[in-house]
């Protein structure tokens, strides 16, 4: 790493902590020459570095300030009472399919600004590339190619992802790989492989709506662990929880995670993955964003630790490469071969030219060179999104500054009512995330998640606008919290 | 139609049909001329192509005969008795999906002689001109494209098999159509769509072994109903059945049945569609082979008669173009909005790049050419199977002779093990699908299922002599019925 990319590496780890917190101003370069023993030209380099990384603002005369988020997250017993959760964590019926259908099919039109969708904005994705690898694999494309290795995907694409792996320094066969139609087909056929109709399923919460819906597909129950502003999922509630309820398996997301943006920090993930070994409870990782980090160094996944075969880790080129190929993969664990053969029963597998095409473009595209350009954007456009909500959303609102992904998590006061901004702004052509999708008991009321991953423009600023002016509107309804 | 097809139209259903028995005289070409007012040259055409079909053999100085099979199969009570199994035929337990797998497994290995495989020979699918449909829609996939038409999946496929079912005469919306996964995740999707775990669903005995995995992973009871040698499910065992058990819906391929070949005629369809329809049962109907007719006309499926929107109608690309694109589609009816969104919830949608190659090539890839002639290939290369097992198998055997599709289905005598023939037939380096994999009482041990549909060789001549041998040596072992 370079001099200069190290005091930005430093500086941005302060400013993500909030050591560095919003509003303070940066050291003067001559402090910084003085202190670190760098030229200035190193350290204006860096400062310009963090300003395009949208997390600090240069005021003329004056020197550089850490911009927005205006604050960080309340705790988690905050969120919605921790204590009244850890009691009536539970959840015996979820009917969450109708609601998230209701918030998603909004998505679907193009004529609406997309700060609800869930998909990466698909602009930065190399599909020129990407396309030249599915027309070079075309041809191969013959004979048994196509009925032959069906089965855990084709070889030549788990070799290159065995490949990344061993990269950062992770040994996972590319004999034990499975490759699915999608991380979504991956997380469902680990849950189906670990837990059975009316099994207790430990989930994130806030959590990614697949789960809820996985759940209430197949008549499991939902345990609720809240997820911790600053470093993700409360161990401690899990571990409590752990205690008194019999857990089947559990699936979290452990970097980035959606809709909070949080990650565990690497030594949660290894104290994670001891304590589900010591009960030898399996947990579904989901992974998806673990390739859109804003750090120097990609995360670990709790997969890392896994030394009983328990972790499933699974992921997919969906939020980084391509949506509509529909693949992913699980590495496994100990589950391999009935996940593998869950998939021949439902999918049988992932379709070949997507796969070949993939593999491909691994082995000869410049995967390394896009994700590095695909995270610094990314980062900027989510400063972009953080700073136009500190503009224009009431003040008190609560938003994390998430260290890689492309989610924003956004807190009103109690008496806040999300699904009625939802309502109010489709009809403004705005869609948003409303809280309530993301827990299987309708929690985070007051919450929203937006999606902060579209190129910055006119049109999203004003969105941001009008969501403020709606969200101001509901002040006086708010209740005694408001 | 010319005069020459109406006439080999005419003898190949006698053939079929059974009145021109196996070993039976055609009529001399010129008792042709004189019956049918045809040319001596119309008349030689029509049995050239008889030949050509695998139906007929000229015989030097002799005129042509009707080939092989040497036997229909027994009736469907003679196969493991039917009124025991109206009695018994409820299975609280399947435990199928491991015999199956170790079957499958078999098939995998290129090295085998694949006449247990399910899969299709790819040596005819034309995927040169699939490649170059795939290499023309590549640079499409771009921006929105990836993310958008997801659900349901993209509209121009969509439209291109709404456009097929019109040509046949039958009008599905393409609104109301959703792409998959392959057949396998459309018929799995339906009956998660249509029953809970614990309902009773029906299914044919014998039957695609799918059905049996989905039930058992679902954890529904299977109700087996007869299949007939001649004209597919045994409607009668079904109304029956209806009175006395509680069916939640019906799983039934009805036409060119895996295993058995055999299909519904048009009016046991009609009054399939009619029973199920005065009780309100879902149909899902498995259609995948019903491009591969070896008559004049597509067989219509039970959809076509489907007034109430009870028939899910499941097809598919993968036994007629690219197995390994893993495309399918299911006309859905009054279930679509249910189907779609346990499609959402579990693998978001079919991939794209496979959907947009498949549409580019109906528009433009004379799909219908490619399908007469594998029609015509198929059909002549099943009439060399049949044609080996008359000249191999033990004398007694019996045999369909199918109408489409490319499985044969043989029955040995009431002692014969076919899974200690199929063991037998792997350590010799070939694969069969024994019967038991069909049931989910692992009926029909005296059965296998064949795979014609590989171009003739000799290593294929050889395969079926050397299983002729196996299935003699079983012959002392075989108890009292053999």
């Amino acid at each position: 790493m370079k001099r200069y990319e190290q005091l930005v590496e430093l500086l941005a780890t302060d400013i993500r902590n909030g050591r560095l917190a919003p509003g303070a101003r940066l050291p003067s370069i001559r402090t910084i020459t003085v202190q670190h023993g760098l030229s200035a030209s190193t350290a204006f380099k860096a400062y310009y570095r963090l300003e395009e990384k949208g997390l600090v603002r240069a005021r003329p005369r004056s020197g550089y300030y850490v911009i927005g988020p205006p604050a960080q997250l309340p705790p988690p017993a905050a969120l919605s009472g921790r204590e009244k959760r850890t009691s009536a964590l539970v959840s015996s019926r979820l009917h969450i399919s109708e609601l998230v259908f209701s918030v998603l099919d909004a998505v679907q039109d193009t004529d609406i600004v997309p700060l609800g969708s869930a998909f990466p904005s698909p602009d930065l994705f190399p599909l020129q590339r990407l396309g030249k690898s599915l027309a070079r694999v075309a041809p191969r494309l013959h004979g048994r190619e196509m009925v032959a290795h069906l089965a855990q995907g084709h070889p030549a694409l788990r070799q290159q992802i065995a490949l990344r792996y061993l990269a950062m320094g992770m040994a996972q066969p590319m004999d034990e790989l499975v490759i699915t139609n999608g991380a979504l087909e991956a997380l469902n056929l680990c849950l189906s492989a670990v837990a059975q109709p009316g099994d207790l399923v430990a989930i994130e919460s806030p959590g990614f709506y697949a789960s809820l819906q996985a759940l209430e597909r197949l008549k499991m129950k939902a345990l609720e662990i809240p997820v911790h502003p600053q470093d993700g999922l409360d161990l401690a509630a899990l571990a409590r929880a752990l205690e008194r309820h019999p857990v089947k398996a559990c699936w979290f997301m452990t970097s980035f995670q959606n809709p909070t943006g949080t990650s565990l920090p690497r030594e949660k993930k290894q104290a994670l993955v001891a304590l589900l070994a010591g009960r030898g409870i399996p947990l579904i990782e989901d992974d998806v964003y673990g390739e859109l980090y804003f750090g120097e160094r990609a995360p670990w996944p709790a997969k890392a630790f896994d030394r009983e075969g328990l972790v499933m880790h699974c992921s997919s080129f969906s939020k980084t490469l391509a949506p509509g190929y529909r693949v992913g993969w699980v590495s496994p664990g100990r589950f391999g071969e009935r996940i593998a053969g869950l998939q021949l029963m439902t999918t049988l597998s992932a379709s070949l030219p997507a796969q070949l095409a993939l593999a491909d473009y691994l082995q000869h595209g410049g995967y390394d060179k896009h994700l590095r350009k695909l995270r610094h954007v990314m980062e900027a456009r989510l400063a972009s999104l953080l700073a136009a909500i500190v503009r224009h959303f009431p003040p008190g609102v609560r938003v994390g500054r998430p260290a890689g992904g492309y989610f924003v998590w956004v807190a009103f006061d109690a008496g806040f009512d999300a699904l009625a901004l939802h309502e109010a702004a489709l009809a403004r052509g705005i869609s948003v995330a409303p809280g309530p999708i993301f827990s299987a008991r309708r929690d985070f009321r007051h919450c929203l998640r937006l999606n902060g991953g579209h190129p910055w423009s006119a049109r999203l600023e004003d969105a941001v606008q009008t969501l403020g002016m709606l969200a101001r509107r509901q002040s006086p309804y708010a209740g005694p919290d408001a």
